[in-house]
């Protein structure tokens, strides 16, 4: 009962992270983590590239979409995405590092919506904007991970 | 002069496979591509699941946004997303087949929007659906990849 | 308690639409209704048109989102909008009839999604999409309405 | 052609007003308009309220629309609107005062990506933020409105 209070945004995080093995492939390091809060970087790699030579939508949306799940899911409550948009400002290049950074727009008891702004940390331009909705569960982290 | 009007949407969609590093890495096979359509698959491998085991949403979505860059070039202009938005309706797991089905929804010269529909083969089940929208610039495929 | 089980759609309908005062200042009528389904209609006036001489944006939003809540409603429980996207295809001028019409697109306990699509009856055109979420709340409109 | 450079922001806004006849009804009054800005607000009336007795969605996504509107519009060339979304956080009851403010998110020579917050001024809440997008054409409002 003691441990369940112990639990961290960063424990939410490092259990997630343990077994997300897509953000572990994107390369996604933590600068920071807090409740309602997620920044994290990549670096862009050969294979992160679409046809025209610069970063694949997809990889800039799965990068977002990461932060958004560790701020959504750092209240303890493990939480569902119903949806999200994405709006696209500027490219990214082969070694350029991108910086998401996640934050709570509206949070009620069963939904939450965030934010997220991504960041060309190379070139210092703003690239793309998400925007995303949860579903909260029932269900808290701590009885999913207690082993 | 005479090879431009033979470049049909399989050309373009060759052309842009070809160093689409992100679409090879997920495993893109098409199935069907014409003006304004593309059908594609992926298989779901380990490195595609998130933390609560099942495929990440930036996968899924970048399946779908794969299949809106087929559709939207296919007419022959260079066309850049501006913004899409994604919304979440079931799961999918490890060794699942989903195909991403776009079509034209509306099109004028300098614009266009299309909608991506993902069905998860494996369970029958529609996973996802996507709707985006492009800047068609004035720059032809054909002028950026004759050598 | 019989009385429970004999709330149609249509008798849901009727009950919102008899305090729904902007829905009634639109001029919306009642096309068709369904568990899931709405088909409403408007005729354009002129303090419906924007700086342009058209039909505004926020009318065709409007329109498309009354026949959202009537959808999203129509299987007993209170469903609130979370959110909601807008894409223009076509224009509308005064004395054309736009009809929305609503259909489900996925649907659990607590949430579902539905597009809904606006016609120009009168150039038969599509002149709109919209897609919305709503969370589906614990309340039944039967015990808010019986009197 | 000396008054082509005399066309600010709040002639704009003046000009596109005196004929945007659904604004007019809306009650729209401006607070402060510039390049890539606007803030205007309404006050809730009987007739915007939808049948749950709150200010209807579609009222609330008008005014961000047309803020977004005046926003997208106020750099001089004609902008129309691609598409929008909208996430509602709380709720308006009649008399409540709703102040929308409009900033520039992205702009390129075409397309120009604008936020949209709008707050409730008599309970201090955010009560819905949305995110449009617009081509921006060739013609220009100078040309348009000279008599």
């Amino acid at each position: 009962m003691a441990k369940k209070k112990q639990q961290t945004p960063k424990d939410i995080f490092n259990l997630m992270m343990a077994t997300d093995f897509f953000s572990q492939w994107l390369g996604v390091e933590l600068i920071d983590v807090s409740e309602g809060f997620c920044k994290i970087q990549i670096c862009i790699r050969k294979e992160m590239l679409n046809g025209f030579g610069i970063v694949h939508g997809g990889v800039t949306f799965s990068l977002a979409d990461s932060a958004f799940a560790f701020a959504s899911n750092s209240y303890g409550k493990v939480s569902v995405s119903l949806n999200a948009s994405m709006t696209y400002a500027k490219q990214g290049k082969i070694g350029d590092f991108l910086v998401a950074e996640a934050k709570k727009l509206t949070l009620t008891n069963k939904t939450g919506t965030f934010d997220v702004t991504v960041t060309n940390q190379t070139t210092e331009e703003t690239i793309a904007l998400f925007r995303g909705t949860v579903f909260r569960t029932e269900k808290e982290h701590i009885d999913l991970n207690i082993t």
